[in-house]
């Protein structure tokens, strides 16, 4: 009963709260990467298709958790400034993506030999 | 800036098929583990608050992903049969949660490290 080749492992990891809210995870960062692209929250949302306002919450409320400011604005330019990661931000979005490049090559060697037969 | 002590990892995993659609994780495994106790899908969709016919499209997505039956007919009763789970099923349950398991341990041992400092 060999599974479909096809099919691959994908690992997710989150930071979840006392209460298990999710407070950091796959879309806050991805998000972060694209202000860092973008320079702006509002860009950054607009091009993963996300409202502002939701962009806005899940920035908060990872900062909340976390304990420290994730985003930085950016005084000047036509547009009235922008937004910039903090030396903090850019810490954990490294830490982050060093943490799933490690656990998901550790969890696909280990789901090779767990579902070798299935 | 050492974050929250509240903030625990959580470590989901999932099989994607060729086209990145999830076809087996954390819903199906919880789904398969009420139909083993209500010994009904109609039963276990209810209990977890999903619907019917959502219960009966994943479970179905994901034997067509794996190529094999999750769940068996049972015939009997006064509800005209239940639905149990197969050896496929139960093979494929106790490697998706030992590999779970063993890769959530993996991954808050590193969690410690890289994020002993955010």
């Amino acid at each position: 009963m060999n599974h479909s080749p096809d099919l691959r492992l994908a690992v997710t990891l989150r930071l979840l709260d006392g209460e298990g809210q999710r407070r950091f995870g796959p879309g806050v960062a991805a998000l972060l990467e694209e202000v860092r692209e973008k320079r702006s929250l509002r860009a950054a949302a607009g091009s993963m298709g996300m409202a502002y306002s939701k962009a806005w919450r899940i920035v908060r409320a990872a900062e909340d958790a976390l304990g420290y400011k994730l985003l930085s604005s950016t005084i000047g330019g036509r547009h009235g400034g922008g937004a910039a990661l903090t030396a903090e931000a850019e810490a954990l979005l490294g830490a982050y993506q060093a943490l799933r490049e490690e656990v998901s090559a550790y969890a696909l060697q280990r789901f090779g030999e767990y579902f070798r037969d299935l």
